[in-house]
This record gives C-alpha cells, structure tokens and sequence, in this order.
C-alpha cells in the first residue's frame, strides 16, 4: 500500500531556453531557497573580491554550500573570516545546532552553545562579506533587500534566469537573506547557462566555470556526511553539480549535456526532493541503472522503523520518469 | 505568495455512521498509526488487565500517547513495567531520543544512550505487555500480527470500525507493531463510537468510558511539553480528545456533540496535521473564535528563521473549513 504522496513540478531545459521535458506546471514561481547558491555566489567573483582575497575553490564551495557543520566546513569558514577582516559576529545567518548528528551531539555534550559559523549557510554569508569588503560597502546589514550586495544578486538572477524579477514576490529566507520567486523553468534556464555560459559574456562565463570547478571539486563541502548533494555528486563524478533548497527545491548542472534541471515539491518535502532528482538524472542517463541500484538508499531508500527492521520505502511515483 | 502546499482528506462522523462532514476521498484506506492508541487499549481494560494490575488513569493516558519521553513520563512507565513483573528489555518498540529536546540533551550531556522507555511508544508497548501477562500469554514477540494480543485489537478495530479487515493491507509500524488500513470514514466512525459507545456492549462502552477519562484527565501524558495534543486539551478543556499519528494521520473524539473527526494529510506532513484538525475543531465549535486566536501558534503557528525573525505562517487553505 502507498501509505503518503509527493507532488512535484520539474524542468530539464538547456542553455537556448528549449525546455527539454517537464512535468506539472513549470512556470510556476517558486521560492529558489538555497538550490541558487551558485548564482548567489556569481558576485563574489565577478566583483574581483575572490581574486582580492585569494578565495581557493575549497572556499568559493563553501560559499555554494549548505554543509553539515562539520570541522572541516567550520575551520574553513573561520579562517576565510579571519582573513576577510570579520569574524562570526559579523555573520547575520543565526545559528542552529550543526546538522551533522555526531557534531551537535559534541557540542551538546561539551555544553556549547552553536555558533553562527555553524549555521548550513556561514560559507555563503562569508561570501556575500568578502564581496561587501571588497566594494568597500557595509558589512551590517548585508542581508537586507536593499543592501547592494543582495541587489548585485538580484541583478545576476534576473539575467541568468532571462526574468525581470522587480516586481517579483520575495520572502525572507531561513538565514536572513531574500528569497525572490522565480518561475521554475526560468530557475532550470539558469542553471543550464551555468552547465553551458557560453553566450554569457566573457567576465560572467569566467565567473561560472570558476564555480562549476570549486562546486564540483568539493562535493563534501557541499554538503557533508550522508547529505544527498554530497554522495550524488561523488558518485556520479562531476556529471551532474546538484543543490539542495529549503521546502522541497532542488536545482542541477549537467555540463556535459548542457542542461539545468529544476525541481520542486509542491508539500515542500525533502525527502522527497532527492528522490526525484535522481530520477531525473536517471532520466537524463548521467546516473547509470547499476550505479542507481547501488545508491539504493538514496534513490529509493527503504524505512526502518525504530527496531532496525525495513518496513518500507521511498520511490519515485510511476509516471515520475524512471 | 503560497510557498508549499499540503493537501488533506478528513470525515466528521456520528455514533451512527452518518458522515456529517469530510473533504476529499473519505473512503481512502489509511494506516491509522499512533492515532488509535485509545482503541489498541480496550483490551487492556476489558480483559481485566488494567484492574488486576491496579492501572491507573495516569497509566491508561500513557497507554494512548506518544509522550516526549520526559522524566514525568517515562517514570510512570518504568514503575508499571515494574508491577507487571517486566522490564525495559521486555519492551520490542526500540529506542530512539526523546522527542522532548530538554530531555534528549540532558541524555547527550550525560553520555547516556535512550532506553526504550524513551521511545514515545513505550506506554502503549508496556499496556500490551500487561494484557499479555494477565492473560498468560508469552510476552515475547507481542508486536507480531500473529500474537494473542495483536489479534485481540485487530477484532477491536473490526467491530469499532464495523470493517471485516481481514484482508485489509497492514504495514509494521515504528514501533514493531502491526498497522492495519481503514478506509479514513471508518476511522471517524470508531472515534464517533469513543465519544458516544451506548450501542455497544456493556463491558465495552464501560471500558470506554474508562480510557476517554484517563485520555481527557492527563492531556500531558498523552503527548508532552509543547506538543499539539496536550496543549489543544488543556486549552478546550476536555471537548475534544485528540490523538496525532505518524504520517500526518489524525483522530478527535468529540464527546459532548458524540463525533469522531479523523483526517490524513496526503503527504504525511506532521507541520499541516495539527492545523487541519484545529480548523475542523474550530468548524465543530469546539474551539472558540477567541480561543483559536490565543492559540495562533498551534492553529496557525509562524515560521521564524535563524534569527528569530517572523517570516511566514502555516495556515488552513481556503477551502478547508473556516
């Protein structure tokens, strides 16, 4: 028996705007969340500040990133701060317990309190920092709608997604920072112009193929331990750059196909989100059938209840491609 | 803008099977889960297990909640295991943390791993047990379908849900034990005969009304500090019983109007649960006008984010009741 459904919208669209396949209502205007990390972080090389500050490609991921709280996402965070002139304080995410179990279970245990570097979106909030010190801009109040550094965001979404976005609804998102909506096609359009920039001019298309490395060079800093963005990636081996969103949104990069793919669940699910997105990279034959049975617990991952025993699984809905 | 969107089936039912209300396909089998504890416990009472071994209504609340794991309740727990001659390690529900984030992080700080009287099925588990010992049944393997005390509720579900479920599907809940579908309108009608059991037999209406008491007595036993179950009961004052599940399933005994409301939402959303059922509580008059406004953070709760900033709210679609 299907005990509980998911409905979800989805897009696969190359770099002309040609939408390759797409189930539900494509054009509808979705909260991007966190899955537009990669366009978030556009500036901050395009500005010059990555090349100012000498920001590596371990850091330029973590500022694409919504990772586990790790060590070794906080120590790189920390030190990029340090060398950006800021410290945690200057960090308007907020904190949250590091989503890593082992982690948060050590700072619970240690008696203490997460730190804002914790928080899953430190590395992009560093960045839009180093962007704000490079321009010689304010820091406080960098996650403000009419802070230069979210303008100078909402200006590359509007020409990587081809919308004009001024009139666009926008809400606040879970870190502090705009969260405009964008109709989901438009979303997959700019991730296939990051998979293929080579209409974008050249300063832009620089910027991207600096992205798509660090993003795909790092996909533990992407993420972290057990996260769908990280095991995906390190198992398809770059063929697909994959990011996860709040409320059920998730975007992907296929360079060598030259496609975006965007998705959305319509409860806002993530359980559902991964599962659908492998489908369609499944679909899109960068994940093979054997690797696909292999990461079983991603793709179709089976319930265990609270004895250890599989009751169950997650799976993609028939009609949903694969 | 509407971010994500939860979709939902409900029926409000009489004593005598009129549905006196519902939304959507109210014939839909769905797995009850924890929402029936209240019918998985008239065995308890009716086979005199509750009277011989002294249970009390504190005892009887806990064998209908899904309790935080909180000292308050796991306590209890523990001495009833106690009486009935058993132990944690008797109990086959599996740990996990306590639901109540005070109490798993005192359990971390402590470097203690959760006991099974933490799992928030423990009360249920410890009154099948003490139908089993009465009984002179083997305690061991009391969760499998095959079980004396398994089948003894599995006739209680036929009779209060007037199904021959027989053949019906049944899927292992998260605590080891059978789950069994029922058509949602026939779940109403079983919590329609919680509020109003004149028709039935004598030695069951009479252990009915036994556990309505203990369940409307000890709203903090059912579910704990902060839950949605125990706040809705103490602020309607005992007008409704209510009883959440997993997978977004939802029942309310009604006693005083002599209905049963019992709702699933489509995708098993916990966050949408509890707000469906207090706007059809509000639709019954049971909740206030005044009181469901006092009550905003249950009934439609804000979304803050990391920096405690108010960005959002769930609500009732249009449509739904109220």
């Amino acid at each position: 028996m299907v005990e509980s459904r998911h409905r979800g919208i989805a897009a696969i669209v190359d770099a002309d705007g040609h939408v390759v396949a797409h189930w539900g209502d494509f054009e509808k205007p979705v909260f991007a969340r966190s899955a537009i990390k990669s366009l978030q972080a556009i500036p901050l090389v395009e500005s010059g500040a990555a090349d100012a500050f000498d920001v590596s490609d371990e850091e330029l991921a973590l500022a694409c990133s919504s990772h586990n709280g790790e060590s070794r996402h906080t120590t790189l965070v920390s030190s990029w701060l340090d060398r950006i002139g800021c410290t945690p304080a200057d960090l308007e995410c907020g904190t949250h317990l590091p989503y890593d179990e082992a982690t948060a279970h050590a700072l619970i245990r240690a008696g203490e309190a997460p730190g804002t570097v914790h928080n899953n979106c430190s590395g992009k909030h560093t960045g839009m920092l180093a962007t704000a010190r490079h321009k010689g801009e304010p820091t406080a109040g960098y996650i403000r709608f009419d802070h230069p550094v979210q303008q100078r965001i909402l200006g590359v979404l509007e020409q990587m997604t081809a919308q004009d976005l001024s009139n666009a609804p926008w809400g606040v998102d879970g870190c502090g920072i705009p969260t405009i909506a964008i109709p989901l096609g438009s979303l997959a359009l700019a991730m296939a112009r990051l998979a293929d920039p080579q209409d974008l001019p050249d300063r832009r298309a620089e910027a991207i193929v600096r992205i798509r490395r660090a993003w795909g060079k790092h996909p533990y800093l992407i993420g972290g331990r057990g996260t769908f963005d990280t095991r995906m990636m390190e198992a398809i081996d770059g063929q697909a750059l994959i990011k996860i969103g709040a409320e059920g949104v998730m975007c992907a990069v296929l360079p060598e196909l030259g496609l975006g793919i965007a998705l959305k669940i319509e409860d806002g699910a993530s359980r559902a989100a991964g599962i659908a997105m492998a489908a369609l990279l499944r679909q899109c034959k960068v994940l093979t059938e054997s690797r696909r049975d292999e990461l079983a617990d991603l793709t179709h991952p089976a319930i265990t209840n609270r004895v250890g025993l599989s009751v169950g699984e997650v799976r993609p809905a028939s009609g949903w491609p694969e």
